[in-house]
């Protein structure tokens, strides 16, 4: 191991050098190569230009890689004794920086805590570290799947889509992780001198959704499973997006049809889409959507009252070397111009249930070329509705703060994804409350990933 | 065979005898006997004091018994060239008289067409005949089940429920049999001088739901399952009524929260629940639900915050032999209370989804101990809202048709369920305009159940 550096940032009033703490806890793996630190430390925030100039050099002190539990409490009891901050590292797939380390300190990589505790029907018990597609692979031949996934379900892992997802594909039958039923239980270690291992059951367990992971280190998660179903991809082109919007509507709000994806999108997005750039004809908007194969023939019955055409339609193949439908989807959608177009960048709004359409075309009058609309339907609060992640050409800060504050004048609540902290991303600006009370007693000191929840004042020792 | 007796009921102005019609359909089981003929033309229509009176006389002058679909055909060219009606009888399991002849003629039992063609994953195609309990057995082993069913799905057959249901356990989830992809297919007969055999896919199918067997015969129906998950019955007793739905709401609106069943019931009807009577205490209102054991914790997790107590719980086993839970939802709610006290009768309700609990405690003041309130939770046109099916004190005709303006002037809809008609039975006073500009392609003469679909004026010869 490289001589490690003292640490330069302290926020706690006191300073221990990195090397007091490596000693503390000897046969645990830990990294301090540039290389590996700078590569480790960060996640998808670049595709916020803010984010970026925001977050590009900030900078893990070393990598810590355990291997269960046990080193996990005994890395938490060392970063209090040490006052170092610890920010959790799952698949690095997040787009706010949920993973990158403000502070510096410990940037603890959870890839090793990745086995299946156990299986029931219906129920899967992971360890935080496992990836959203081993887990599928593992409960799909006991006729089982997660309720839902991120578009990034390659390379995410269940802990981190619990501490700083909302939901994804499987949100418009399930709705998102914070409704009631979508988490049963969460593992975690404290940081404290002695740092306990709690069991958050039920309602409890939402103490750790969407926080960062600063109210506490997640170990392990209880998730709840879907039937498998067949599933069937499909791609529905539009010469009017508000047609397409509206039939997507009807497909949400059709409690017969089966279906797990629905998401319309704004031409010129779909000129991107390269694995399917074939069946996203020129200048139409499409509706992907993955559909139950017993629902398709109903589907395509709605779809003959309207002037929209299918382009494309075939099982759903969630197998490697091929690109899966869902990649076009949630935030791949923005990656999938990002590619092509570095100029561009979203935004993350959610649009009332009750004048969706309406409030779409709106923003679409309002905005023009500027913006392209892209919806996911999903269920909130017991109501179907839409999230929206348009891509949005970008300008400047104050620019894409004015285009916010647009959709909020037509009646579309944003939650901003160019900001690092909880508080300033929710749609509400603020923390969950209960979030808030909880870290006092599981993270007094503020070690963990200390910034990102700034309504939280650390106790003074 | 006994002597038939001429026909003495003819609507088209002519006349011809039974003999004749008996004679053109040799080898096709037909009975005359009067007791027979008596048995096969009732159904659970005496729930309703009113339609008792108005129907305990009718009696059909033939029962015909089809082996096959190729007897089907032959009778009803059979019935066309006697101008003799025609009523289908399923299960027989209705209230509303929906297989009661009300023109005499034949009744065409369905029992023996009760064969099961194919099953796919998610869809079943089933003869008309079949029976709900027999269909759920064939498709459990293949990982599916029904999406929804009757209280009376032990002798219910799908064809009489599609006829003449309109959703129940399941429809919280899948919204009632109207929803778009909740009937896949149905295959009908033509009453025309040389009948045709339609399929019709799609949303066509819907031309056939809920239309009492006035358009067409059904012999034949494809419908979309459900996948098998493990069920938990439970009861969960309240003091207040009030918040024993509010709960029910909660869960209703919670899409985490896997359920089949959610049904508040308000004391005294539970007292009547003879094989739940231990777990249903005395003065206490009680929530029946069907919930997905791996939703059961996040059930209770949200039950703590109430005053409810759970006192049963238990897998839903449906075995013969052993009386389910779901007999004490629905139309078996009233039905359980019939058994001890006669002088109560029923009306059929939805409550305003967006101000649902206000609603419920609205009727609840203005009724008092004349109305006992019954919920069934279900999804309608992708909102969530229950229907009702509360339990009336009967006094009069004059007396019930107050209580139903009652109803209406607290913004809950009524379902008329003492007439006969499909108008004045439905929501909206109305035959659906696509099913009798239907009726006139299929049953031009108006033979099918004649009396029961009124706005029909049949072609004049």
């Amino acid at each position: 191991m490289p001589q490690a550096a003292a640490l330069t940032r302290d926020e706690q009033g006191e300073r221990h050098s990195l090397d007091e703490f490596l000693a503390a806890i000897p046969g645990i793996d830990a990294s301090t190569d540039i290389t590996d630190r700078k590569r480790r430390s960060r996640d998808y925030f670049w595709y916020s230009p803010i984010l970026y100039e925001q977050l590009k050099t900030s900078l893990a002190d070393v990598i810590v890689t355990p291997r269960d539990e046990a080193e996990i409490v005994r890395v938490a009891a060392a970063c209090v004794e040490h006052r170092i901050p610890l920010t959790v590292r799952g698949g690095a797939t997040g787009n706010y920086g949920q993973c990158v380390p403000l502070q510096g300190g410990v940037v603890l990589d959870m890839a090793l805590l990745n086995r299946i505790e156990w299986q029931k029907p219906g129920l899967v018990r992971v360890q935080a570290g496992a990836k959203l597609y081993d887990i599928d692979a593992a409960t799909r031949p006991n006729g089982f799947e997660l309720r839902m996934h991120p578009s990034t379900k390659r390379s995410a892992q269940i802990g981190g889509f619990v501490a700083g997802g909302s939901g994804g594909v499987g949100s418009v039958t399930f709705g998102g992780m914070r409704e009631p039923g979508n988490i049963v239980a969460a593992r975690i270690v404290t940081l404290e001198p002695t740092p306990r291992v709690i069991e958050l059951r039920g309602d409890a367990a939402q103490k750790i959704s969407r926080a960062y992971g600063t109210t506490g280190i997640i170990t392990a998660l209880e998730m709840p499973l879907a039937p498998v179903q067949p599933w069937v991809d499909v791609i529905v082109a539009f010469d009017d997006f508000i047609e397409c919007v509206r039939f997507g509507h009807a497909i949400a709000m059709a409690d017969g049809i089966v279906k797990k994806l629905l998401s319309p999108v704004q031409w010129p997005v779909p000129k991107h889409f390269a694995a399917f750039r074939a069946f996203c004809p020129e200048g139409k908007n499409v509706l992907s959507a993955m559909i139950g194969e017993m629902s398709l023939e109903s589907f395509e019955t709605l779809l003959a009252s309207t002037r929209g055409t299918m382009t494309y339609k075939a099982a759903s193949e969630d197998v490697l070397g091929k690109v899966p439908l869902y990649e076009h989807a949630w935030n791949h959608t923005t990656l999938q111009v990002l590619k092509n177009d570095r100029s561009v960048t979203y935004l993350q709004c959610l649009y009332p249930h009750d004048r969706l359409v309406d409030a779409v075309a709106q923003v679409g009058a309002k905005f023009g070329d500027e913006v392209y609309q892209h919806l996911e339907f999903i269920r909130l609060n017991g109501y179907m509705t839409a999230s929206g992640i348009p891509v949005v050409r970008y300008q400047s800060p104050e620019r894409l703060y004015e285009i916010m504050a647009g959709y909020e004048s037509c009646g579309v609540m944003i939650a901003n994804p160019h900001v690092v902290t909880l508080e300033d991303g929710s749609r509400y600006k603020r923390v969950d409350t209960d979030q808030l009370g909880f870290k006092h007693q599981v993270d007094p000191l503020g070690l963990l990933n200390p910034g990102k929840m700034r309504s939280f004042a650390p106790q003074t020792a």
